[in-house]
């Protein structure tokens, strides 16, 4: 028998599979339309190819904790079942790129996953054809088009998976809420986090830290890790509590996630996590480590940390705002609200309403999501 | 009995009514979450506050024509179709403004409607508050998100209008193929339209024609005239024959309406239609007025046409260029073809499958369409 571990390594697979029968259909409705649409069809391709296909392992979690049977043998019963839940899967990947797309335009970011960002992929091809007007600014609205293109077919996807059967009805009941819910928070969550960076100053300590913390509830925890698990559940008709208890999991399992983020993004290894030293001291990112920083320096030492914070900082600079990280007691201070997370989370995921065939993975999951190192 | 047209009076009151009701749902819930969304709601708000309702009018058009017993005394039998007609009219209007938001950032629009554009709302917002960074880049941030909010919203009135009953399964069948038709195209129409202003030069006339015309196709007439019918009659479970009828009525009603656009982007009154004199001239609109009116000059006259189109031209310029434009007899040109499509359209609007209730109300519009004055 399959364990859903089983199913993570096979469902890699079958979600690329979905995703690109359901956009052969695109390329050729495309194809039809006009030849100038290829590079559109280009770039979704390569967003929607690889990956770690997180949220759609997530989705099967989900579905295993909302069932008594191993899910492997549940999908070999229900043959229709698995079709779904695989074509819930892609559209989370649909979805989720669409979300990557915007979010390099609000980001400003040229690469995403080693390539061109989509709207830097646009920039260079008006750049390159030597059109008129602003090429940015051509890339900048191919991009905004290419994301919404991707939420419309994610939806295709979602409405095609929940309403190609007679249960539609009681199945939209069911799952739509989240996806609703889903898109609204993560929208706002990225607004939030937009609005952050406008500010000129860092708040006060605990209105900071407020701040920051529904920042990363929003644009992560519910998201990644909350969103999909009650999309799964809720797919085979999890019960209140049931839904509850994974909420009561995915929230310090995000939380913890994102806090492992923060420092990778400090004290991270270049070559493992592709992206600079000290990322996210040179950006300005106010993360929960930089809050809990500053609360610990006296006002000359956080006055030196704020200019320097948020600049074209040299590797010396780099070195000395980790160690005042380090000494401030800051980072030792984050370690410990990691680990309180994961135990909370693996200790929600042991709920006796979840399936004992979920609870290893669900454990195995907030040990991952907190002890990552890419 | 109530006619079509008198539901048409009507529809404008449910519509908004129907709107405020849900934006009321998410203002609570959005109130939860954090004060700082209140200027997206507030965007949302005016975006979403009165306009002509056209998309719903030829939804309940499409609706009527698939229908034998005038429209009025179907709902009285049915108020469940009502609320679901309803619900789908006030998706479609969620949907258009997210169209505007995302198009008024591709076309650098600081208006809409008399009011400013949402991403230069929230520009202005940034430079009032004297926030740090770009205020532009700010705007152009919150607009993408509440263009894609309006997205996920007008889906949820979607999935919402087609799902809450119990023959949802059937519902879902019949009419997402034409919802998810429609965005599609209509990304593909304002990705065609984008790429037409990055030509540096015009295209030989027959080129240039067929990819005007396929952006007025797409853009305008599948999207606007085309959608809605199809959408309306397909809940009622039009026949393929009744739904290539309407088809058949739309495109050219469709096309009628976007070259009247033409003329009146040129000869327009500013009083009226709330623009610029020759606006069109002036922003060197690429429309199959400019198209024919290229194609009857001398190779001078074009080379000296070419150069003042979408230049800062003067009063006087203007004239000279309207001049030209009557003078070589494209503006007669496009009046024919105007009447031909108009013509075309009210043929069709007789088709024996069209229900006899909708024929009138039809041959109005293509009418209306064909002679608007804004």
């Amino acid at each position: 028998m399959l364990s859903v571990m089983d199913i993570q390594a096979e469902l890699k697979e079958q979600i690329q599979l979905r995703i690109y029968r359901f956009l052969e259909e695109k390329q050729q409705q495309a194809n039809e339309i006009g030849e100038e649409l290829a590079p559109i069809l280009y770039e979704i391709r390569h967003l929607l190819s690889g990956g770690k296909r997180f949220r759609p392992y997530c989705m099967f979690l989900g579905m295993q904790a909302a069932s008594e049977r191993p899910l492997a043998e549940v999908f070999s019963q229900y043959p229709l079942l698995r079709e779904q839940a695989l074509t819930l899967g892609a559209a989370l990947e649909c979805f989720h790129a669409a979300a990557l797309v915007h979010d390099d335009i609000i980001d400003r970011s040229e690469t995403r996953r080693g390539r061109s960002s989509v709207h830097y992929s646009f920039t260079q091809m008006h750049q390159e054809r030597k059109w008129r007007g602003s090429a940015s600014h051509f890339g900048l609205s191919a991009a905004v088009l290419v994301g919404d293109l991707l939420q419309f077919w994610a939806d295709e996807l979602f409405s095609c998976a929940l309403t190609d059967s007679e249960e539609a009805s009681i199945l939209c009941q069911r799952v739509y809420p989240h996806i609703h819910r889903m898109r609204t928070e993560v929208a706002y969550g990225q607004y939030f986090d937009t609005l952050e960076e406008q500010h000129t100053h860092f708040a006060e300590y605990s209105v900071q830290l407020e701040r920051t913390t529904r920042i990363l509830l929003y644009k992560t925890a519910k998201y990644t890790v909350e969103a999909p698990l009650l999309i799964g559940a809720s797919l085979l008709g999890a019960s209140p509590t049931l839904l509850e208890a994974l909420s009561e999991f995915a929230i310090p399992a995000g939380v913890a996630f994102q806090l492992r983020d923060d420092l990778l993004g400090v004290f991270g290894d270049p070559k493992i996590t592709g992206k600079p030293a000290g990322d996210d001291l040179i950006t300005g990112k106010r993360t929960v480590l930089t809050a809990l920083t500053r609360k610990s320096l006296s006002d000359s030492q956080r006055q030196l940390f704020d200019e320097l914070l948020g600049t074209d900082l040299s590797a010396e600079q780099v070195r000395m705002l980790q160690k005042t990280m380090i000494e401030s007691g800051a980072q030792n201070e984050l370690e410990r609200m990691i680990q309180r997370n994961m135990l909370r989370a693996q200790q929600k995921g042991r709920h006796v309403e979840i399936s004992a065939h979920a609870t290893e993975p669900l454990v195995a999951l907030a040990t991952q999501l907190a002890h990552r190192n890419s």
